[in-house]
């Protein structure tokens, strides 16, 4: 058997003040020492299972070859199935529970080839609880794919038509109006949305927003510094508008969370919402 | 002098919003680049041993061979002795302050082999303060643990009975009850108690708890999704009892937190606590 | 083209609640599979290039000879400019935004070598918009100085002395009084001053602090322990003098945060300031 990946991409809930990734990682390490593990996040809200998706499917192009390992698992230790997910004609395999939190990033990365239930447990730990299924059952089967154990010895093989299917919000026109929600909310305050810059091609450098009950203009701008003093609607790195504020956090100041809707349509009276749009600090309802 | 370990597994209370693990692992890379270090957390609540020591004890059967770096260090600079305790004939090698943080850890890797104070300053880094052992003193030991240094040249041999014991606290049985408490809370809400599934054997499926002023029936559950609404008892993943509730937080909503004391009895009729048990959520107090 | 560097030293004001750390990471691995990336910490607090600055300056004696990537861009995809600057003849790269970030650890690290402008897009990634430097062009040079590429490939020879300054601020001396200010307050609570032990030499073991409106005498320490229940004034791991209280937080009890003045002046008469100096807890105004 010839090692066959290098590299474990790891996405969790687990937060860092538990032992929980330390513990993940030693179980790779013991069974694979020649793997390096990439944290790529473990601050997904609690049992978020959307939001983690959102998350992988953002990461997914940017991960190297090798493993990813995601755990967002609210029904750890029931039926719902393990699974071990294979894209890119192999070069990669996504480890996890089948609730939904890989779908998105299987899309992205081009779609479900081979794929197993993780039912055979001569590749996992054996464990005093079913609790913890990251260590006991994807680590071990991470580490053991990256050793060159075959898919297909992992367990039964599953129908691709049959893993449950991520819950991706998408964006939807109404007459001249797109009707998006925010997907996320970044460290820094700005709110990206489910809309593209095509969607709102041809409006024109202003922009109508309507957040909850307020109707704002924002500046449509290629950098946050490009924005001025009002609100901005920048393409981020993800290629998606992102409603943001310059060098402040536009989900404090406009009270903006993942889920908000979001309404856009064209201004075609640059008039009507005066001419400046400065934001003013409020507080958050 | 040939490498001896590859992987320092790293505990801490130092947080991650200062440089000091980054400093550590520099200090470890520059003398061993072939080391691989692996965070179990840097979380440790600031100087509390006792958690810490807890944290490691849990950690340790799944942290790889090599060198274990643990430093909750109140205090730092003073005479309170540096440590290297070798465990399991010389596969691991703890490293950090003599002040009850290695001890339960050591206890559960099958005690302690040979053990030395770090008493020769060629192998630590000089230093303008003394305030910063972590770096100066056992990230230095580590990596020279790790390219072959044998223990005994890193300072003065130390007799094991004298290691500052762990502060692990036992259940303990008063009558038909058990008396425990809460060992750790982690990210999730559970309530890790320190009571094996053996002492509430033949107790049956309903459990009464003593929380503080109050008394509630809890239901013995495999899994979180096994408890249903109510209060549950699940065999968590180190064997221990844990306080949970299925998707929510235990700690919240039954005002837990570590320390707390816990007695547990057999609910002898079931009709004694009511015939539903489900947690109205309720401000912490 | 042979390697070059093995190590990448990694800061940033991203957070770990995002995957731009993650994915950073994985651009790196993407492309220099042998590197190593090390965290020095990712909680600089957001745009706070001052903050950043400090931190990557008392990290820099201690990271191994490599790649520093360092990334507080509050202006990403505007004209400020991204730099890669040689240090140390050579042994180093600090790779970042050319805001002041970089500077003091320049400096510290014996000045600039040479400095290109990262103007050659041939060494980036492609990207659907420009707000996301770190991915798409911080990581990629510091991926493609790893595999050897050299300095002056990745884009204009900038001259040293164009580059933009950092901020860091000096005390001074007025009569017999030294005028400080705290510029940093770690996770213990610790406030280090921009003072060293020099300036306070013959002033004997206590020393009048004044911190607002008030005025309090603090005890020079070796070690947090040496402070008994007053305030100390230690010489902390970086050589500078820093406000501290043994195992209790300084910052929160003195109210102090970066940026706040601090001046010291000698304490001839040691019952001015009574003879006791223990601090009460008290809430933060």
């Amino acid at each position: 058997m010839s090692e066959r990946f290098d590299t474990v991409s790891f996405l969790s809930d687990y937060g860092t003040a538990d032992e929980f990734v330390g513990v993940v990682k030693g179980v790779i390490r013991d069974l694979a020492r020649h793997v390096t593990v990439i944290d790529l996040t473990h601050e997904v809200p609690v049992h978020d299972v959307r939001a983690g998706s959102l998350t992988l499917a953002r990461c997914i192009q940017y991960v190297p070859a090798g493993v990813v390992l995601a755990v967002v698992d609210p029904g750890v230790g029931t039926e719902r199935r393990a699974v071990a997910v294979e894209v890119a004609g192999g070069a990669g395999v996504l480890v996890g529970p089948d609730n939904g939190l890989l779908a998105p990033a299987v899309a992205m990365a081009g779609g479900v080839g081979r794929c197993v239930a993780l039912t055979d447990d001569q590749f996992h730990l054996a464990a005093p609880g079913r609790t913890f299924a990251g260590r006991d059952v994807f680590a071990p089967v991470a580490a053991h794919l990256c050793n060159g154990v075959d898919l297909l010895e992992l367990g039964e093989t599953v129908d691709p038509l049959g893993l449950l299917p991520g819950l991706v919000p998408l964006s939807r026109e109404e007459g001249d109006t797109v009707v998006g929600e925010v997907l996320w909310v970044d460290r820094f305050g700005n709110a990206q949305l489910n809309v593209g810059p095509d969607e709102v091609a041809g409006w024109g450098e202003r922009v109508r927003l309507r957040l909850g009950d307020e109707v704002r203009a924002a500046t449509v701008a290629d950098t946050y510094a490009g924005i001025g003093s009002g609100i901005g609607l920048v393409v981020d790195s993800y290629g998606l508008l992102s409603v943001a504020l310059d060098r402040r956090s536009a989900a404090r100041e406009l009270d903006l969370a993942a889920g908000d809707p979001v309404v856009l349509s064209p201004l075609t009276d640059p008039q009507e919402l005066g001419s400046t749009t400065a934001v003013q600090l409020r507080p958050r309802s």
